[in-house]
């Protein structure tokens, strides 16, 4: 096997990823900027399918106009030279200090009406470049202090919002949907809409939820503690799956945005398996950026690293399915009739009143600790 | 002020809560086993509204039709005499060996099926007893290796489960409404529905989603290190709160179910705040136990110190909307036109084209650290 | 490769361990109770080389002498039978409910006498089956609430029982060491020396220090969402690893006690490889239980998994030793003069005067992103 | 009670907290850079009795030696203009991209003698303004993959630079003790030297262990979920308490830095309580800052609201320790006879022979649910 990423892998990087300065709250910049030209080049040398953007990744937020346009053409002419493509593009709504309090939730409602106002220039550049998702993360859609925003307020500015913009790109004809990426914490102290369940809660309160799903990202479920392919499983059980942030991190940290795999294979493996066995057809994006002690070199190994391991585990999955003695044992746990119950009176009634033998039940040897052992060796290589 | 709870403060209690007997992993009880009977009249001692009950905690799986009727009677009896209420009842799916893999999510058909046997009777027993609201809490649902169970069967196999019930429900005629529970994980590795924000999204995805609300827990939310007021709030948002769990904990720690307010003073009081304010009129209900060091005086102690606490921070709640600062401090914070944007060509248009002034909305102060002193100079009560 | 474990390994497990009954917070027992010799010879059958154990493991808190004498005779016999050996022995300070408050630590000093009065008594016991390390686990040396119990006062206490029992141990001649095994909660609120670090620090503190070491558990760090490896090489330099406790579980969780590896296999990797490079020749001893899925059939299931892991990880290891390019990447990373620095007031006035280009010690790319990706290549079999 | 602070309080405030910008790794500074000397006449004006800096706080890394002399000179200026002291000061070994791998554990020799050199000057420059105590706070000195780091090297060459800068200063004959300040992770993924007890267990290990203590900040031990309380006292009863950072945070975040008491009001008053009941003379510094949404007019609440909120707990505490229910309940549960058991031959034999009653042991209501419900109406100022 090559592990080689070709353009049906659908890998994606964002310009603010492998464009990542390695800046951080206790330290400067490690590496030099590089334009999104540069960075479309240095992706299309790793084999990437696709790049994402935040407007200001691309346009700086005081650019003029003509300042705009120039980079644009500029951005779009390494596409064509490099056969990249755009599937994804976002707002920053987070980095200005007009954001400090949040963009559509924020106290001030000057400030979400200028978050609706850059937002719905973002997303015409969006699409101008190509993007059929754009992403919302909220990163600062939340407080510090519960004294200082009502939650409800704030859940229903949200909905506004998302609402307007829903409005907004169908009346520009775009052929476009949005995605919620939901994080619990940081850089506020609590995020509103912390995980994918409160996300896809609010989908169903907006005024057209065809037109929204979300994004979920590994690190930002797993900084809550939580099992990541439960929260994806339920979107897409929901038809919600409309894009996914692929990348590693350790429970309960500040937001580390690791190499894809590089903390966890297993759970890594369960999440790639699940993509693949359901036909997700979207973009495997890496929103990760390489570790701070590395400079360009680095980050060219960290993006071939996100891939390969990707599709280590594509594989990996193949032999899982592939695997006579695990396929056997998931036969045997999985027996019996597995139809779903259908009420009727009758169906009640019958079920009321039978018999159960719950010591048998509770007595068997489910084999659970044997098939995770065997996905251990198989992960391993051993087998 | 006084602190102490009537019945219009709807204070309740599970038979397993002022019943724990201080069993836990590493020990053995340290109380006797208490008579539903005996407890009924310990909580009216103490003042409260209402007790609820797993189907087991009232009647021994193994009891026969004749024990539960005289189990029952004598439950009513002690009911009457001391005029507390049942306003909620659940099934217990987690104690006998039978549910080790879970019940509606179980890998074993007949372990479902018992799972629904075993609900409707029990659903049969709550409504006997006065319940309106319905529990589920899917405590096993859920796996600790994902080899072992595929999360799209499970989500599928929750909601059939749910689907049916609603069903028998409604085709009984019980006035009845179900409120699931969520929780990340214990007693398994990783639980399906893990937040607040999943269950609601669950629910949309229902026959009927309008008899189906949420039953949030203070201690489940924290586990995972949530906000929960916010899950709160966005239940309240969506209609969907039905129930609540009062108790607390440490986030990120083992389920610890202490005493309402024994570890968060702060978040405690915003969630009576919230639940006071916006009017919510269901129980107030105490899913908590006394540690292990206690007697029944010290399980006394702490049935009577929740609910103190509670009425304590609802006087606080009280203070913070009469006091001047504080209010002077929220209408600057909320000023300005706060109307909602509604959205037509025009006025998106026009939004688009508005000029804003960044830097000034950046740069104002915006007194958040204020507030949150004054907040925390009136709950120590020095203001 | 085989994976097939030898008496060289030295596997251990604890009575407790594959005799566990599968009985947590939510749910009884699904495995039937099995005797310790039943146990001694299930551990012969997948190849372990001892048995450790809690003096009630073994005879029950509430045995004669005659019966004590008995069960340790058809124990002893059953060691004889097979072949295995005790290396370890401790004592359950935690399940009586006279310990709710804690043994060493309790501030009714009754319990405090009583807990020196089992412990002697336990120590003779470990002793007289053979074995050379005695673990003191303080699981309920701890508080729900700092009101109760003064933070010094348990330090202190916790202290004076260990030198009564270093004493005792001394004055008897036993040839033994005390390991201290440190857990941050559960069953307790917060339990006192919450980690390797904190017991490390008391034993500097104690009458005699070279007796005492440290036992440190892979769960019990990670429940804290620490880097066990980081703690272990502490307690390595310190020159105070006598034992080591070998399970797994996710970060900010209840006690999982998983199966070797069957959580996070890249951080498993780096702990095999420590101990097998630093040439740690104690036990390898797995303080882990078999998912409440299993039957015994299943427990035997868990105990093959966790050595055999243990063995593929130690044999990756050897490979990455043996790695070419990752030993080239190695010898770059640490290239340099690598001699510590030697204080003398020349060296210092020379250091301080030295001129450093920061820019150019800022600049270098470390490589590490490229050498952890060796290592995942490594770990999945792919190199 | 007025609790207005006074310098007998010996309250401190690092330049670099209140004069922090409100950078964050997703957002721009929200404030203007304050000189020096701004922030002192700033910390006068609030009360405070000290300011304390990092190396670069005061004086840029790229300064001359001109420059250096005369914001020194300017700096001290203000001291004396305001009263001020400097208490503490510590290096900055983290902003410059040269630290990247770390400073006294960095795998390139270069960036471990550049850190040797700037600490040594950093020494001197903090003894010139006064400093009696230096802090180590190592928070680059870790991984992010264990492949790129022996950890028992890292040990190694942390105890190497800390004894070569103990005996620097003792040979310039300054009056001055070093604190290590720990912290589990971010900015590296693990750092080494996670919680209070690794950094107490390392100095045990040092040529000179009485110069060297510990600096325990809150949010550091609970970013690990850990009582702080518990760390704090174990480092009084070793006789190294040496400093004491006071921020509040919740577990299981990123590092919040919130003001004191803004998270959990109970466990800063027994922190609080704590400290004044022992008689710590030490600084009481607050290493937080002011949330992102505030102005310097914020910046001064948050700085009252620091101290107001310590003097208010003291003063809780004080009431504690007078309240007559709450002592006689303390003196029930402390009571008995509370001596030291001291070996002996005889007495051991005395003690392993004593009959105990342990169910009587077990059967005791300790009263910890109401000492601590008493505890809380203190709290909430309701008794």
């Amino acid at each position: 096997m090559s592990y080689t990423p070709t353009p049906a892998d659908k890998f994606t990087f964002g310009l603010w990823t492998v464009g990542n300065m390695g800046r951080d709250p206790f330290g400067e910049p490690v590496r030099q900027s590089r334009s999104a030209a540069e960075i479309v080049h240095a992706l299309a040398e790793v084999g990437a399918y696709g790049v994402n953007f935040h407007d200001n990744d691309l346009v700086p937020i005081d650019a003029t106009a003509a300042e705009r346009d120039q980079i644009v053409k500029e951005f779009k002419q390494a596409l064509a030279d490099t056969g990249l493509v755009v599937p994804m593009a976002t707002t920053n709504l987070f980095t200005d200090p007009a954001f400090k309090d949040g963009a559509f939730t924020a106290n001030d409602p000057a400030v979400r009406a200028y978050a609706l106002h850059k937002t719905m220039r973002a997303i015409d550049l969006g699409v101008e470049c190509g993007a059929k998702v754009y992403v919302f993360w909220g990163g600062r859609e939340g407080v510090e202090t519960d004294a200082a925003k009502d939650p409800l307020e704030a859940i229903k500015r949200f909905r506004e919002a998302l609402n307007f913009l829903c409005a907004y790109a169908k009346d520009q004809g775009y052929d476009l949907k949005f995605a919620l990426e939901p994080k619990p914490n940081e850089p506020r102290g609590d995020i509103y809409l912390a995980t994918v369940g409160h996300a896809l809660a609010l989908i169903a309160t907006l005024d057209d939820p065809s037109m929204v799903g979300v994004n979920p990202e590994v690190a930002h479920e797993q900084m809550a503690g939580l099992n990541f392919l439960h929260g994806v499983a339920q979107a897409w059980d929901a038809g919600k799956l409309f894009h996914i942030d692929l990348n590693d991190q350790a429970f309960g940290r500040y937001d580390q945005d690791f190499r894809f795999g590089a903390v966890n294979l297993k759970s890594a493996f369960f999440l790639v398996k699940f993509l693949e066995e359901v036909g997700y057809a979207g973009s495997r994006h890496f929103d990760a950026h390489a570790y701070r002690t590395e400079g360009y070199e680095g980050v060219q190994d960290f993006a071939r690293g996100c891939m390969r391991t990707y599709l280590i585990l594509k594989e990996k999955a193949r032999q899982w399915a592939a695997d006579g003695e695990i396929q056997a044992l998931l036969a045997e746990i999985n027996g019996g009739d597995q139809s779903a119950p259908v009420y009727s009176r009758a169906a009640a009634a019958e079920l009321k009143g039978r018999a159960f033998d719950r010591r048998a039940l509770g007595a068997r040897n489910l084999g659970y600790e044997r098939l995770d052992q065997l996905t251990v060796d198989l992960l391993l290589g051993v087998r």
